[in-house]
Protein backbone atom coordinates (compact mmCIF):
# COMPACT_ATOMS: atom_id res chain seq x y z
CA UNK A 1 0.00 0.00 0.00
CA UNK A 2 1.53 3.27 -1.02
CA UNK A 3 2.08 6.36 1.60
CA UNK A 4 -0.74 7.92 -0.35
CA UNK A 5 -3.61 5.39 0.35
CA UNK A 6 -2.74 6.05 3.68
CA UNK A 7 -2.21 9.37 4.72
CA UNK A 8 -5.93 10.67 3.90
CA UNK A 9 -6.57 13.08 0.95
CA UNK A 10 -9.86 13.00 1.43
CA UNK A 11 -11.35 16.55 1.34
CA UNK A 12 -12.59 17.98 4.83
CA UNK A 13 -15.74 19.49 3.98
CA UNK A 14 -19.07 20.30 6.43
CA UNK A 15 -22.58 21.64 5.45
CA UNK A 16 -24.96 22.89 7.10
CA UNK A 17 -28.46 20.96 8.10
CA UNK A 18 -30.86 20.33 5.41
CA UNK A 19 -33.28 22.21 7.68
CA UNK A 20 -31.68 25.38 7.30
CA UNK A 21 -32.50 26.78 4.25
CA UNK A 22 -36.39 26.68 4.20
CA UNK A 23 -35.99 27.99 7.68
CA UNK A 24 -34.19 30.66 6.49
CA UNK A 25 -36.93 30.90 3.78
CA UNK A 26 -39.80 30.90 5.91
CA UNK A 27 -38.50 33.31 9.06
CA UNK A 28 -36.82 35.63 7.25
CA UNK A 29 -37.09 35.46 2.98
CA UNK A 30 -35.88 38.64 1.98
CA UNK A 31 -35.93 41.01 4.33
CA UNK A 32 -32.90 42.68 5.67
CA UNK A 33 -32.65 42.63 9.54
CA UNK A 34 -31.59 46.17 10.50
CA UNK A 35 -31.33 46.02 13.88
CA UNK A 36 -28.60 43.99 16.44
CA UNK A 37 -32.15 43.02 18.08
CA UNK A 38 -32.92 41.38 14.92
CA UNK A 39 -30.23 39.72 13.62
CA UNK A 40 -29.68 37.86 17.17
CA UNK A 41 -33.21 36.68 17.35
CA UNK A 42 -32.02 34.96 13.89
CA UNK A 43 -28.94 33.51 16.10
CA UNK A 44 -30.90 32.39 18.62
CA UNK A 45 -33.68 30.73 16.76
CA UNK A 46 -30.80 28.31 14.74
CA UNK A 47 -28.99 27.48 18.23
CA UNK A 48 -32.60 26.65 19.29
CA UNK A 49 -33.36 24.30 16.04
CA UNK A 50 -30.14 22.74 15.70
CA UNK A 51 -30.61 21.67 19.12
CA UNK A 52 -34.21 20.61 18.99
CA UNK A 53 -33.49 18.87 15.54
CA UNK A 54 -30.67 16.74 17.11
CA UNK A 55 -28.24 18.33 14.28
CA UNK A 56 -25.75 19.66 16.39
CA UNK A 57 -25.13 21.80 19.66
CA UNK A 58 -27.65 24.53 20.57
CA UNK A 59 -25.40 27.35 19.05
CA UNK A 60 -26.36 29.63 16.04
CA UNK A 61 -23.89 32.09 14.03
CA UNK A 62 -24.63 34.70 11.20
CA UNK A 63 -22.53 37.17 9.30
CA UNK A 64 -24.14 40.24 8.16
CA UNK A 65 -23.13 43.71 5.63
CA UNK A 66 -22.94 45.24 9.26
CA UNK A 67 -24.67 48.18 7.63
CA UNK A 68 -27.46 46.73 5.47
CA UNK A 69 -28.27 43.73 7.63
CA UNK A 70 -28.17 41.83 4.64
CA UNK A 71 -27.53 38.15 5.58
CA UNK A 72 -24.70 36.96 4.23
CA UNK A 73 -24.12 33.49 5.44
CA UNK A 74 -25.43 31.58 8.82
CA UNK A 75 -23.75 28.42 10.64
CA UNK A 76 -24.83 25.89 13.76
CA UNK A 77 -22.26 23.44 15.70
CA UNK A 78 -22.29 20.40 13.53
CA UNK A 79 -19.25 18.82 14.81
CA UNK A 80 -20.66 15.39 15.48
CA UNK A 81 -22.16 15.23 11.69
CA UNK A 82 -19.30 16.68 10.27
CA UNK A 83 -16.73 14.34 12.36
CA UNK A 84 -14.39 17.59 12.21
CA UNK A 85 -13.85 19.09 16.01
CA UNK A 86 -13.36 22.92 13.95
CA UNK A 87 -17.21 22.98 12.99
CA UNK A 88 -18.53 25.50 15.50
CA UNK A 89 -21.37 27.77 14.52
CA UNK A 90 -18.90 30.32 14.25
CA UNK A 91 -16.52 28.66 12.09
CA UNK A 92 -19.40 27.64 9.42
CA UNK A 93 -20.57 30.95 9.22
CA UNK A 94 -17.77 32.82 8.88
CA UNK A 95 -16.44 29.52 6.12
CA UNK A 96 -19.73 30.28 4.34
CA UNK A 97 -19.42 33.97 4.28
CA UNK A 98 -16.12 33.99 2.93
CA UNK A 99 -17.17 31.22 0.09
CA UNK A 100 -19.99 33.66 -1.00
CA UNK A 101 -17.42 36.86 -1.62
CA UNK A 102 -14.68 34.72 -2.93
CA UNK A 103 -12.08 35.87 -0.61
CA UNK A 104 -10.65 34.56 2.51
CA UNK A 105 -10.96 38.26 4.26
CA UNK A 106 -14.33 39.69 4.47
CA UNK A 107 -12.38 42.81 5.62
CA UNK A 108 -11.33 43.84 2.37
CA UNK A 109 -11.77 47.13 1.84
CA UNK A 110 -13.85 46.96 -1.18
CA UNK A 111 -16.36 44.96 0.29
CA UNK A 112 -18.74 45.96 2.38
CA UNK A 113 -18.22 45.89 6.50
CA UNK A 114 -19.31 42.55 8.12
CA UNK A 115 -20.14 41.57 12.01
CA UNK A 116 -20.53 37.68 12.99
CA UNK A 117 -23.74 37.37 15.26
CA UNK A 118 -23.54 34.29 17.57
CA UNK A 119 -26.33 33.12 19.97
CA UNK A 120 -22.81 32.68 22.65
CA UNK A 121 -19.39 34.47 23.20
CA UNK A 122 -16.98 32.49 21.20
CA UNK A 123 -14.57 29.85 22.77
CA UNK A 124 -11.01 29.87 22.16
CA UNK A 125 -11.05 28.48 18.77
CA UNK A 126 -13.58 31.05 17.39
CA UNK A 127 -12.45 33.85 19.18
CA UNK A 128 -9.00 33.25 17.53
CA UNK A 129 -10.68 33.07 14.07
CA UNK A 130 -12.00 36.08 14.75
CA UNK A 131 -9.24 38.45 13.52
CA UNK A 132 -8.35 36.58 10.24
CA UNK A 133 -12.07 36.29 8.86
CA UNK A 134 -12.10 40.06 8.41
CA UNK A 135 -14.94 40.92 10.48
CA UNK A 136 -15.27 44.11 12.29
CA UNK A 137 -18.10 43.64 14.57
CA UNK A 138 -19.06 40.55 17.36
CA UNK A 139 -22.16 41.16 18.51
CA UNK A 140 -22.58 37.90 21.07
CA UNK A 141 -26.35 36.74 23.18
CA UNK A 142 -25.62 34.89 26.14
CA UNK A 143 -21.75 34.29 28.12
CA UNK A 144 -19.96 31.95 28.35
CA UNK A 145 -20.79 31.44 31.51
CA UNK A 146 -24.15 30.31 30.61
CA UNK A 147 -23.15 27.80 28.42
CA UNK A 148 -20.32 26.79 31.08
CA UNK A 149 -23.26 26.81 32.99
CA UNK A 150 -25.30 23.92 31.19
CA UNK A 151 -21.42 21.70 30.58
CA UNK A 152 -20.03 23.32 27.63
CA UNK A 153 -16.42 24.24 27.77
CA UNK A 154 -15.60 28.09 26.04
CA UNK A 155 -11.58 26.77 26.27
CA UNK A 156 -8.50 28.87 27.36
CA UNK A 157 -9.22 32.15 25.85
CA UNK A 158 -7.58 35.22 27.40
CA UNK A 159 -9.35 36.58 30.13
CA UNK A 160 -9.24 40.42 28.27
CA UNK A 161 -10.35 38.96 25.06
CA UNK A 162 -12.78 41.54 24.45
CA UNK A 163 -10.32 43.89 24.55
CA UNK A 164 -7.72 42.22 22.67
CA UNK A 165 -10.62 41.88 19.84
CA UNK A 166 -10.65 46.13 20.21
CA UNK A 167 -7.57 46.66 19.77
CA UNK A 168 -7.42 45.38 16.64
CA UNK A 169 -10.34 47.39 15.56
CA UNK A 170 -13.13 44.43 16.09
CA UNK A 171 -15.65 46.02 18.02
CA UNK A 172 -17.59 43.60 20.58
CA UNK A 173 -21.66 44.51 21.92
CA UNK A 174 -22.41 42.05 24.60
CA UNK A 175 -25.60 40.41 26.18
CA UNK A 176 -27.83 41.29 22.71
CA UNK A 177 -30.76 39.42 23.90
CA UNK A 178 -28.73 37.65 26.63
CA UNK A 179 -32.12 36.38 28.74
CA UNK A 180 -33.37 34.40 25.49
CA UNK A 181 -30.20 33.31 24.29
CA UNK A 182 -29.30 31.53 27.63
CA UNK A 183 -33.07 30.35 27.56
CA UNK A 184 -32.11 28.50 24.46
CA UNK A 185 -29.28 26.91 26.52
CA UNK A 186 -31.32 25.99 29.16
CA UNK A 187 -34.25 24.48 27.41
CA UNK A 188 -31.40 22.30 25.65
CA UNK A 189 -30.37 20.45 28.61
CA UNK A 190 -33.11 20.55 29.79
CA UNK A 191 -34.68 20.11 33.58
CA UNK A 192 -31.46 18.62 34.59
CA UNK A 193 -29.60 21.77 34.54
CA UNK B 1 -34.81 34.94 -6.08
CA UNK B 2 -35.06 33.10 -3.11
CA UNK B 3 -33.08 33.60 0.39
CA UNK B 4 -31.53 30.07 -0.59
CA UNK B 5 -30.08 31.30 -3.44
CA UNK B 6 -28.73 34.25 -1.48
CA UNK B 7 -27.97 32.87 1.27
CA UNK B 8 -24.57 30.42 -0.02
CA UNK B 9 -24.86 26.69 0.65
CA UNK B 10 -21.92 26.02 -1.26
CA UNK B 11 -19.87 23.80 1.11
CA UNK B 12 -16.70 25.11 2.23
CA UNK B 13 -13.61 22.68 1.51
CA UNK B 14 -10.00 22.27 1.06
CA UNK B 15 -7.71 20.26 0.27
CA UNK B 16 -3.98 19.84 -0.21
CA UNK B 17 -1.87 20.79 -2.80
CA UNK B 18 -1.25 18.71 -5.54
CA UNK B 19 2.33 18.28 -4.45
CA UNK B 20 2.02 16.94 -1.39
CA UNK B 21 1.11 13.56 -2.35
CA UNK B 22 4.21 12.99 -4.36
CA UNK B 23 6.35 14.75 -1.42
CA UNK B 24 5.21 12.33 0.95
CA UNK B 25 6.05 9.33 -0.74
CA UNK B 26 9.39 10.18 -2.19
CA UNK B 27 10.66 11.82 1.76
CA UNK B 28 9.27 9.09 4.09
CA UNK B 29 7.68 6.18 1.99
CA UNK B 30 5.88 3.53 4.45
CA UNK B 31 8.85 4.66 6.81
CA UNK B 32 7.23 5.34 10.97
CA UNK B 33 9.02 8.40 12.54
CA UNK B 34 10.08 7.56 15.59
CA UNK B 35 11.71 10.50 17.33
CA UNK B 36 10.49 13.98 17.68
CA UNK B 37 13.25 15.57 15.63
CA UNK B 38 12.15 13.29 12.24
CA UNK B 39 8.72 14.42 12.75
CA UNK B 40 9.50 18.11 13.17
CA UNK B 41 12.20 17.73 10.10
CA UNK B 42 8.76 16.23 7.83
CA UNK B 43 7.15 19.57 9.52
CA UNK B 44 9.94 21.54 8.52
CA UNK B 45 9.99 20.06 4.80
CA UNK B 46 6.05 20.99 4.74
CA UNK B 47 6.17 24.44 5.64
CA UNK B 48 9.98 25.06 2.96
CA UNK B 49 8.24 23.11 0.17
CA UNK B 50 4.79 25.13 0.76
CA UNK B 51 6.26 28.45 0.18
CA UNK B 52 8.73 27.54 -2.14
CA UNK B 53 5.89 26.62 -4.57
CA UNK B 54 3.69 29.30 -3.91
CA UNK B 55 0.92 27.17 -2.72
CA UNK B 56 0.31 28.80 0.68
CA UNK B 57 2.48 30.59 3.78
CA UNK B 58 5.76 28.69 5.19
CA UNK B 59 3.96 26.65 7.42
CA UNK B 60 3.74 23.49 7.71
CA UNK B 61 1.88 20.15 10.50
CA UNK B 62 1.42 16.97 10.84
CA UNK B 63 -0.80 14.47 13.00
CA UNK B 64 0.76 11.32 13.98
CA UNK B 65 0.20 8.37 16.49
CA UNK B 66 2.72 9.35 19.25
CA UNK B 67 3.58 6.21 20.47
CA UNK B 68 4.71 4.18 16.97
CA UNK B 69 5.28 7.35 15.08
CA UNK B 70 3.09 6.38 12.16
CA UNK B 71 1.99 9.19 10.12
CA UNK B 72 -1.58 9.72 10.62
CA UNK B 73 -2.46 13.39 8.18
CA UNK B 74 -0.66 16.58 7.16
CA UNK B 75 -1.58 20.12 6.95
CA UNK B 76 0.20 23.37 4.86
CA UNK B 77 -1.38 26.74 5.06
CA UNK B 78 -3.73 27.10 2.11
CA UNK B 79 -5.57 30.46 3.55
CA UNK B 80 -5.26 32.18 -0.13
CA UNK B 81 -5.86 29.28 -2.43
CA UNK B 82 -9.29 27.90 -0.68
CA UNK B 83 -10.50 31.52 0.55
CA UNK B 84 -10.65 30.58 3.92
CA UNK B 85 -9.25 32.51 6.51
CA UNK B 86 -9.58 28.79 8.58
CA UNK B 87 -7.01 26.92 6.19
CA UNK B 88 -3.88 27.03 8.33
CA UNK B 89 -1.71 24.09 8.37
CA UNK B 90 -2.67 22.77 11.49
CA UNK B 91 -6.25 23.11 11.36
CA UNK B 92 -5.98 21.06 7.86
CA UNK B 93 -3.85 18.25 9.68
CA UNK B 94 -6.19 18.00 12.49
CA UNK B 95 -9.36 17.56 10.15
CA UNK B 96 -7.60 15.19 8.02
CA UNK B 97 -6.60 13.06 10.75
CA UNK B 98 -10.34 13.11 12.21
CA UNK B 99 -11.40 12.46 8.56
CA UNK B 100 -9.00 9.44 8.68
CA UNK B 101 -10.39 8.40 12.13
CA UNK B 102 -13.77 8.68 10.89
CA UNK B 103 -14.33 10.89 14.59
CA UNK B 104 -14.12 14.48 16.20
CA UNK B 105 -12.05 13.39 18.81
CA UNK B 106 -8.31 12.30 18.16
CA UNK B 107 -8.63 11.44 21.94
CA UNK B 108 -11.13 8.39 21.84
CA UNK B 109 -10.02 6.36 24.09
CA UNK B 110 -10.65 3.10 21.57
CA UNK B 111 -7.74 4.67 19.46
CA UNK B 112 -3.93 5.76 19.46
CA UNK B 113 -2.59 8.91 21.53
CA UNK B 114 -2.13 11.92 18.71
CA UNK B 115 0.16 14.24 18.77
CA UNK B 116 0.18 17.25 16.57
CA UNK B 117 3.91 18.16 15.13
CA UNK B 118 3.91 22.11 13.96
CA UNK B 119 6.91 23.94 12.35
CA UNK B 120 5.79 26.92 14.10
CA UNK B 121 4.18 28.06 17.41
CA UNK B 122 0.09 28.09 17.22
CA UNK B 123 -1.33 31.34 16.16
CA UNK B 124 -4.32 32.23 18.55
CA UNK B 125 -6.88 29.92 16.51
CA UNK B 126 -4.99 26.54 16.20
CA UNK B 127 -3.87 27.40 20.50
CA UNK B 128 -7.83 26.98 20.52
CA UNK B 129 -8.50 24.74 18.26
CA UNK B 130 -5.64 21.82 19.76
CA UNK B 131 -7.98 21.01 23.12
CA UNK B 132 -11.16 20.24 20.89
CA UNK B 133 -9.33 18.04 18.31
CA UNK B 134 -8.31 15.05 20.98
CA UNK B 135 -4.79 15.68 20.58
CA UNK B 136 -2.37 15.14 23.30
CA UNK B 137 0.93 16.46 22.93
CA UNK B 138 2.05 19.44 20.77
CA UNK B 139 5.37 19.69 19.05
CA UNK B 140 6.52 23.12 18.21
CA UNK B 141 9.96 23.97 15.65
CA UNK B 142 9.86 27.85 15.46
CA UNK B 143 8.52 30.25 18.17
CA UNK B 144 5.85 32.84 17.68
CA UNK B 145 8.17 35.69 17.44
CA UNK B 146 10.20 34.13 14.85
CA UNK B 147 6.95 34.12 12.38
CA UNK B 148 6.55 37.43 13.84
CA UNK B 149 10.22 38.65 13.18
CA UNK B 150 9.30 38.25 9.41
CA UNK B 151 5.51 39.93 9.87
CA UNK B 152 3.30 36.95 10.38
CA UNK B 153 0.83 37.60 13.45
CA UNK B 154 0.20 34.85 15.88
CA UNK B 155 -3.00 36.79 16.82
CA UNK B 156 -4.68 37.44 20.76
CA UNK B 157 -3.01 33.79 21.83
CA UNK B 158 -2.93 34.14 25.98
CA UNK B 159 0.63 34.94 27.87
CA UNK B 160 0.42 31.75 29.26
CA UNK B 161 -0.35 29.81 26.87
CA UNK B 162 1.71 26.23 27.55
CA UNK B 163 0.22 26.10 31.12
CA UNK B 164 -3.16 26.81 29.67
CA UNK B 165 -2.82 23.37 27.76
CA UNK B 166 -0.78 21.56 30.12
CA UNK B 167 -3.46 22.52 32.55
CA UNK B 168 -5.83 19.80 30.16
CA UNK B 169 -3.39 17.28 29.76
CA UNK B 170 -1.89 18.23 26.28
CA UNK B 171 1.99 17.88 26.92
CA UNK B 172 4.44 20.79 24.96
CA UNK B 173 7.55 20.26 23.60
CA UNK B 174 8.89 23.42 22.45
CA UNK B 175 11.78 24.66 20.34
CA UNK B 176 12.21 21.24 18.74
CA UNK B 177 14.62 22.20 15.48
CA UNK B 178 14.24 25.47 15.92
CA UNK B 179 17.09 26.83 14.09
CA UNK B 180 16.02 25.25 11.08
CA UNK B 181 12.16 26.02 11.39
CA UNK B 182 13.63 29.78 11.65
CA UNK B 183 15.46 29.18 9.18
CA UNK B 184 12.52 28.22 6.76
CA UNK B 185 10.79 31.05 7.71
CA UNK B 186 14.04 33.55 6.79
CA UNK B 187 14.54 31.72 3.75
CA UNK B 188 10.82 32.47 2.57
CA UNK B 189 10.59 35.60 3.88
CA UNK B 190 13.79 36.70 1.66
CA UNK B 191 17.07 39.01 2.15
CA UNK B 192 14.82 42.25 3.36
CA UNK B 193 13.97 40.23 6.76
Amino acid sequence: MTLSARVPFVVPSFRLPRWVAGFLESRIGGRRLRSQEMRMELAIALARENGRRGSGGPFGAAVFERDTGRLVAVGVNVVVASGLSLAHAEMLALSFAQRARGHFDLGDPASPVHELVSSSEPCAMCFGAIPWSGVRRLVCGARARDAQAIGFDEGPKPARWVAALERRGIAVVRDVHRPEARAALRDYAGPLY
